[in-house]
């Protein structure tokens, strides 16, 4: 098949798992769920099509493997999730496993084999909507999973060790699911973009540098909340007027700062009535950039901001860490070999980090990673709204062919050296 | 009595209808309840201690009546409310009520008989609880009641003419408690400020130079939602930094324009989690100035801002009136005769606006009106923590006696002509 062919082939798979889904009308698709056990079902066929045999592992992961040439047992892993948050688009996570199905199609229906054996992993949750935990499968792979996470329940009151036997997966043996990181040589994951920027750039795909580190605090103002009509200006605590001085120096720190994104989601103003001034603001931000050091002074420099806006305001202010996750940087090695692959096919490549978080951060953890970006239509995702061009997905096939053949003429094993 | 045992006898009363609630353990007392027949019962038995014959008319005000020299017919009006807030203090009201009893009970004791009756109200409902419905009480005096807002119903889906029926008022004859405008001298009312200022001025009084008018507008801030990770700052449409902006801006108006207040009390921002860029944001602005030119050009000005904030971030701003109250300002004889009056007592006479809105700013639609304002603790009100000093209770009865008293001493035909 053309990668033209192949790429029509992903768009038809797409929506074929786009209807598997456990809501009637809109797309949800959770850990250890029917839709997921039809997922896997409909997408192991297509595996075993593609030369690859077929395993679920403990967790519920869905792994094809193409083996390598006689005497070459190592493994490169492509993939991506199966799962899906609720009222999904049908391209976050299938489009990497369906993508990496195609190349490997390619190479089973041009009879290569590669001094290396292929797995095309479907991950079991990366989203972690049923039980509030994410990267599920990929944990497990990684020898990451937290054990203590079995006892936790969804909204059923069914406990996830309940949902994993009832998979046919075993949580007894979620360690066995583990991967010995000597046995692999790295790991690439296509995802759509979910940001804006590859269409900003007329870029049909882009290479991720990194997948950024994220802080997450939630700030506190407290003032004094007082009668909005008889307390003059000039003697008020008013806690959401020092929040918004707050808010505007956080965007302004985010855009002063290349690559940096700072955002404030949510905030709570109380007691809340329009003749009041507020006496309490809870407010979150969202910090995130590829490199750890920048993301950590941009957060010491919000947190002086805040303390001197209360305090010339007379207004307390509490700064509560919430959650912190390192960034990811991607391989060079394999990021270098993406790019050579992708000026095949295209004029210009375009560089970026990743804001948000991927299976691939985890895998991060046990062998070398990369990811490709697959522009999405304005940047948008989660959403039924979610749209790919069948044309992107081509240039995807085609940059991630090449870049695993390119992997099979080096001595794959220079990558393990040097990545280890 | 001297003022020092007539305010020692007001804090005592005050405490004494303090106790007369409906809910156990705070102070609650609204329209029409069993508290307010029991409240009005004893300040019925203290009006006519103080030689005031008492009638209750047909929406459930209080009115005590002390005669003038014969012949002397028209009427000056004295009051303020006895219902109260939920959780509320005691002095909100029943200062009013009970210092102006306290002053016809200085005449009484001295035989003083004015050239014209003097009325002490307390009026049913200017708090507006039960019905969601402000001042009815003096509404019906003005002859503003609505009638429609007689099918109201409470939380327990009763009727509001079910209530003034079951109180022994009657709903038909509303239109009875009206009073004509050609037999009304003046109206004054004495209250706790609920503000900071008097304190911060080390004043007990001061004379309120009018009742600030209002605007009410929410504002909704339309950009666009996404993903807090993925979304460069470049290129994001955030309705909440728009609306930070804005908030900092409606500081700065208030700030700048003397004796304007202008408050965000509310904000909403959607979706509203930590990692979505804000879509939309709603948010309250509460603007008063006693002077309504002085509000409506702000408002404008405001309203301009939010447009120009707006357009230059790429996000929608629409603009929606909520609430508009004209400023009634107080008549300039009876606050330049109570100003006199104060200036016997005190070195300095504090002149402030008030923010909030009373029964005042109804009488002013068909009397001229004078209020005094007493100082409270930390501007606090609406609030069991609400507190006033006895001291300061005294110096109120004697600027009111000796208000009173000039009232007297002039012909107080000169009001009604030059305030007509």
């Amino acid at each position: 098949m053309s990668t033209n062919d192949l790429a029509m082939k992903v768009m038809e798979r797409i929506d074929a798992l786009g209807r598997i889904s456990e809501e009637l009308g809109k797309l949800t698709r959770t850990f250890c769920s029917p839709a997921m056990r039809q997922a896997n079902k409909q997408v192991g066929v297509w595996m075993q099509e593609a030369g690859m045999t077929v395993l679920q592992d403990a967790i519920g992961n869905l792994i094809g493997r193409y083996p390598g040439k006689e005497g070459h047992e190592k493994t490169f892993i492509l993939g991506s999730h199966l799962d899906t948050v609720r009222d999904a688009g049908k391209f976050d996570g299938p489009l990497g496993v369906l993508t990496a199905i195609a190349c490997v199609q390619h190479l089973h229906d041009n009879k290569v084999k590669l001094p290396f054996a292929i797995e095309v992993i479907g991950f079991a949750d990366e989203e972690g909507v049923r039980y509030q935990s994410t990267y599920l499968g990929s944990k497990a792979l990684a020898g990451k999973f937290n054990e203590q996470d079995l006892k936790r329940t969804d909204v059923q009151g069914v406990s996830m060790a309940e949902a994993i036997k009832k998979f046919g997966g075993d949580p007894e043996k979620l360690k066995e699911v583990r991967r010995d990181p000597q046995q692999l040589l790295g790991y690439a994951e296509v995802h759509i973009e979910q940001g804006p920027v590859l269409e900003q750039k007329h870029q049909p795909v882009g290479i991720v540098s990194a997948i950024a580190g994220q802080t997450r605090v939630n700030v506190q103002f407290t003032g004094l909340a007082g009668h909005a009509g008889t307390t003059p200006m000039n003697l008020r605590k008013d806690a959401l007027a020092a929040a918004a001085e707050f808010i505007v120096a956080v965007e302004s720190t985010g855009l002063g700062t290349p690559g940096l994104v700072a955002t404030v989601g949510q905030i709570d103003a109380r007691p809340g009535a329009s003749n009041v001034i507020p006496g309490t603001v809870i407010l979150s931000i969202d910090i995130r950039h590829q490199v750890d050091a920048t993301r950590d002074s941009a957060t010491a420099r919000l947190q002086d901001l805040a303390g001197q806006i209360g305090y010339k305001r007379g207004v307390t202010m509490d700064w509560e860490l919430v959650h912190e996750v390192q960034s990811v940087p991607c391989s060079r090695d394999l990021t270098a070999a993406l790019g050579k692959a992708a000026r095949q096919h295209l004029v210009e490549v375009t560089e970026l980090p990743s804001g948000a978080g991927h299976d691939a951060a985890v895998m991060g953890e046990i062998t070398p990673v990369a990811m490709l970006f697959v522009r999405c239509k304005g940047g948008i995702s989660h959403n039924p709204a979610e749209s790919v061009e069948v044309d992107d997905v081509r240039v995807a096939i085609a940059v991630m062919n090449d870049f695993i053949l390119s992997l099979g003429h080096q001595n794959i094993q220079f990558l393990r050296k040097k990545n280890a």
